[in-house]
């Protein structure tokens, strides 16, 4: 058994989403079948889409010394439910002993093969980073940027959400999905954590939304249940 | 800066709820602003219930485990969101240079002054280690113990909000608060943090429920801001 490590604060809801999914994902009749976590929420981890986009204090060391705080406990598996933080994917992996599941990979993954056209919905640092694109390219997939209306729209939502407003988080992405589907789109990534929250409470059908929180959840359930880690074992408790 | 230890996983959902709630109840415009957290989510623990009940398995030692954990990371408080783990209090703080915020004191501090009997809505365990009882009657307020058919109630919806299953936990807790009702109760504490989870999607007005992740999230909150730990600091992230 090994502890699961989460490296989260970016932002807070996001993690408690991201935990949430965990649990949610994991068969269990009760608490001792449950997967352990290491969660260091740390939220004063500088902004990563304005480090991206102008220069904004860079939120690597903050990082890094997330990642080490994780693996001086031995973490088997970090997950990061932050897509703008992945911006940093290598010199994170680079720093950290335990794998890093890339939480971009685990989303485009889940896009069914029938797709064809798929819009990012994350902030502007995000797109800015341009991981999504290449990745979403390299799959075969036409990637739509949003127009600069409709992309104030989402980082209205991302923020709104990160100030615990997710009434104003679903508004703005409410009026983000209208204009994109009056455009044409049938099928969005998620690709901001803040986002999944807004979408809870979408009243109407819009598109197929991929969710990159849930996606690195059941990509980090299924790494951990394959190890056995919602396995308690006496032995490996004294260890903790 | 400090971290906010919390020692969890006792149920995994609870402990979700707990970090939810401390989320919600802290005040902040970005990620920034919020409160860091590190939190050990062990559900491997062996279960408290049991322990206190049938002498099952000790749960001391996994809990030492987790405490040592925290203080190894240099948290500054701990949060425990599990009643029944508090049969054990004098034992955790002994160990821990940390102060551990004790959820029943939150709780029992939160009733008002005008209530004079409260029905303990919380584990058979937990009724048998007595701590609410003595505490209630400290403050001067009349403990209910649920009957044998309440209290089975009770343990269900624990059971089935511990394997996920939400809305059996809110059957099982609707059908312990109508008895309590019929018996002229009009307040009771959700002595379990499971109970909560349970009590969210009650869908007729009850009794009044004093929530114990609550008033611990409270607490904690409380804690950390007059410590300024929202306030980031480039020092005190180097520390980390």
């Amino acid at each position: 058994m090994a502890l699961i490590g989460v490296l989260g604060g970016m932002g807070p809801l996001a993690t408690v989403d991201f935990m949430e999914k965990v649990v949610r994902l994991t068969r269990a009749t009760r608490d001792q079948e449950h997967l352990p976590l290491l969660v260091a929420s740390l939220p004063h981890i500088p902004d990563r889409s304005r480090a991206i986009l102008d220069g904004g204090e860079d939120p690597l060391p903050a990082m890094l010394s997330g990642i080490d705080l994780l693996n001086r406990n031995e973490v088997g598996v970090i997950a990061i439910p932050c897509n703008a933080a992945h911006h940093w994917y290598a010199q994170l992996q680079a720093r950290s002993a335990a794998p890093i599941l890339h939480i971009g990979e685990a989303c485009i993954n889940a896009i069914q093969d029938s797709v064809q056209r798929v819009a990012i919905l994350g902030t502007s640092g995000l797109i800015a980073a341009g991981f999504y694109q290449e990745a979403l390219t390299a799959r075969g997939i036409t990637p739509v940027v949003p127009d600069e209306v409709t992309q104030a729209r989402l980082d209205a939502s991302v923020r709104a959400a990160k100030a615990n407003d997710i009434d104003e988080a679903t508004v703005q992405l409410s009026a983000a999905l209208a204009i994109l589907i009056a455009q044409g789109i049938r099928a969005g990534v998620m690709a901001c954590t803040e986002i999944p929250l807004a979408a809870r409470n979408l009243s109407t059908p819009t598109i197929t939304l991929i969710d990159s929180t849930l996606e690195l959840a059941r990509a980090t359930v299924a790494f951990a249940v394959a190890r056995g880690w919602n396995s308690p074992s006496p032995v490996a408790l004294d260890r903790i």
